[in-house]
């Protein structure tokens, strides 16, 4: 029956998706296949990983070694597994870092993305491993890509969506069907279907947006619970992979930030807040009770549960000298009302109808643990520069999780082949990128992914 | 094409495995379809079920009304919430409340399950709920379910395979490939086809001892874990489904039991000296440094990852105190060498090779902690009964983790209808009982999985 398709196109190498992952895997197939072709249900490239900060992680590098910074592979393994609790694929983890230092270079060196003179270390990382290219967006990165695209004549073809995989009678991946000039509103397009000679590299992303499928792992994900993410980072690709028997991993792990606020869309300017300042120096509060009830400054998995358990908005509550001592302007939070100054507690305790008397309590109960240096209620480390919460005004910011990265997706091997559950490899269908599960096991390190994106989407490249 | 299969056997209803669910499921078909049939790849009925303790829990009974126990289907729920940390199905968990009093009633009523007169508490239940069968074991309430069988006259195919599903162009399920004389040894059998008119049921169990699928979601779960399941315990049923486009559910929740020694097969009997007397009245310690790692008082999730991290069996230390104060006969366990007696501290580091000094520094650091009833540590809340350990013999037992049961499996609504992952109905196919997922979230509470299988087995019996 698989004979009778009659092919609108054919190509060598269709790619799925043209963020980092599918960029990196074109530009790498070009050099063996000539009929290399992106496509992207968006009328824009860079999906997104050009809302990303762009940061990068990889040990060994010439920056390191320029600032005097010790780390190795094994290093940066064992960060990545003690963030992941041990459950990160360890071969697709060992061939991440073995590559990372690879594909940092190969950015420079082939891309030409110009990177800041400094080394950063995120929450997670042993030693300052982080490198960010000049203008901190990955949309610089995104447009050097492009730039090679261009000089390679790779086409990129926007607003077509992809909609399933054909595979014959022995299971090999043979082409697909696309919906070209897609409307991402009526979610319509003209069918079409592409032969494919070589393979498909699905590229496609993370479902963080997608709420009916992130519910079906993670239930209390509703719609309440907003994204960091662009809206269309949705689950379709993965779902057409799933139904031709790929293998999935860990699509329950999805990471939520509790940093965030929900009276701002996206990433937002409320985490600089609750990251640098709040978590460190103030207190996160439950309305209902006016009583704290975690320890602020445990990690982003743990705090974000703890949100999610208690099933509403909390309120943070830092004072005048928090702000102070942490030296970061936070002007634009206040000045978008998702960072809003009182006076006093009492005007706090009105505006959010928190009890009063409660509230003035745990304050006090608080302030006493910062004296005596020890949280004897939830064991909160008090940090050393850390004053009791008495200084107006007072800077206040509401909490709820939003989601952020998806760790779960397709299981691949180290060679991006495509798996089913018994391990055996699906026949020219590989994978890359957010999409992919297993690398960050339960939870991913800061500018881990972008690493991962590079690395994997280029090795993909490379072996089909 | 389908059209031309030839069919070797034609059923109403096939149901796959003849545990709890499979024979639930088996009896309530039976009132409407004359022509069901039960297969299972063993020689004899009952699977993980029949090693099961028979507990099972359900609110408002008569049983607790006699002891003027309150409880009620929402407190439950409550408790399964807080224990699977919000990952639980909203859906399927009220669904399982609702019915579990009616579930527990009918192996009373219909089968006649003698129960125990006494109600019990276990972990994370909020108050008794739960009741044990004379002779406290799943054979007895599986004997019953045979009897029942036998009297309905209804087939149970022993040493069938179930290999894979037949579906049509409309996507229904229309039949199965079953291999029977399958020889478990060799796997091998005679394939036959069986047509199905009304549907198969999915009561297979969970893949607690299948190393590959297991670690594909959880790469440390590797054949150096064991696990208290049955060794058949595999997961070829639920892959079988998945290839036709099930969805899966939070396939990476595994429960692991910390209490378990490596020193014996399956379950064994260490875990009861471990619960009542190590973990509240000893210590566990790294055998590499001497030191204690963990509040041994933590939740069986966080003990057993805990131990995973440290990558080695450890060493639980209680002395002859704690067993007296406990009042629990450990005889079976010390008969068998699981847990074994010293007459000095000297003698445990010697024998498992623990660096001495820092053991002797642990234990007096941890009595101090008795005496003054606060551990600076580890926060383990001490018992009221807690002594130091010093009194002569002590009693020692390995601790590493055991696979226990396996929370993640396919996607179903109420019904027990098989979805894919867009939310559609899969005609014709159904599922209940460990093979399924979302019912327990994170992490399932004891007893409450056989009521899982009654309630869920006998739904997808009614619906088919």
């Amino acid at each position: 029956m698989k004979n009778d398709i009659v092919w609108d196109q054919e190509v060598d190498v269709l790619i799925v998706g043209s963020g980092f992952a599918g960029l990196s895997a074109a530009i790498e197939a070009k050099s063996r296949y000539n009929n290399v072709m992106i496509i992207e249900k968006m009328k824009a490239a860079g999906g997104n990983s050009i809302i990303s900060d762009g940061g990068i992680a990889a040990p060994n590098t010439h920056l390191q070694n320029q600032k005097n910074i010790a780390d190795s592979k094994e290093l940066m393994y064992q960060d990545m597994i003690k963030a992941g609790l041990g459950y990160n694929n360890p071969i697709l983890l060992k061939t991440l870092v073995e590559h990372a230092k690879e594909a940092f270079k190969w950015t420079i060196d082939s891309l030409e993305v110009p990177y800041l003179d400094r080394v950063d270390i995120f929450g997670g990382h042993s030693v300052a491993r982080c490198y960010t290219p000049v203008g901190i967006s990955g949309g610089i990165i995104i447009r050097k890509m492009i730039k090679k695209i261009n000089e390679l004549c790779i086409p990129i073809k926007y607003s077509h969506y992809f909609q399933s995989i054909f595979v014959n009678d022995q299971h090999v991946v043979i082409g697909a069907v696309i919906l070209k000039d897609y409307n991402y509103k009526t979610q319509q397009g003209t069918t079409m279907k592409i032969k494919v000679n070589k393979g498909i590299i699905l590229a496609s992303g993370g479902y963080g947006a997608d709420v009916s499928f992130r519910q079906i792992q993670n239930p209390r994900l509703t719609s309440d619970i907003s994204t960091t993410n662009k809206p269309f980072a949705t689950a379709e690709v993965l779902k057409s992979a799933l139904s031709i028997g790929a293998g999935s991993v860990q699509l329950s792990h999805i990471q939520l930030g509790a940093w965030s606020s929900p009276d701002e869309k996206g990433f937002g300017h409320g985490p600089l807040f609750a990251d640098y300042i709040l978590f460190q120096y103030g207190v996160i509060i439950d309305p209902i009770t006016g009583k704290r009830f975690i320890n602020e400054l445990i990690d982003r998995k743990q705090s974000a549960d703890a949100l999610l358990n208690i099933g509403h908005p909390c309120i943070g509550i830092a004072d005048d000298e928090a702000v102070k001592t942490s030296g970061w302007d936070i002007s634009k939070a206040v000045n978008k009302n998702v960072v809003v100054k009182f006076d006093s507690l009492k005007q706090i305790a009105e505006h959010y109808d928190i009890p009063f008397d409660p509230l003035r309590t745990t304050i006090k109960r608080y302030n006493n643990f910062v004296k005596i240096r020890h949280d004897k209620d939830f064991q909160k480390p008090i940090v050393e520069l850390a004053k009791p919460i008495e200084t107006k005004p007072y800077y206040v910011m509401r909490l709820w999780p939003k989601v952020h990265f998806t760790m779960g997706g397709l299981l691949i091997n180290e060679k991006a082949n495509v798996l089913d559950f018994n391990g055996n490899i699906i026949k020219n269908l590989y994978a890359a990128g957010e999409v992919v599960g297993g690398v960050h096991g339960a939870s991913r390190l800061g500018s881990c992914s972008i690493t991962e994106c590079i690395v994997f989407g280029r090795i993909a490249g490379q072996n089909i």
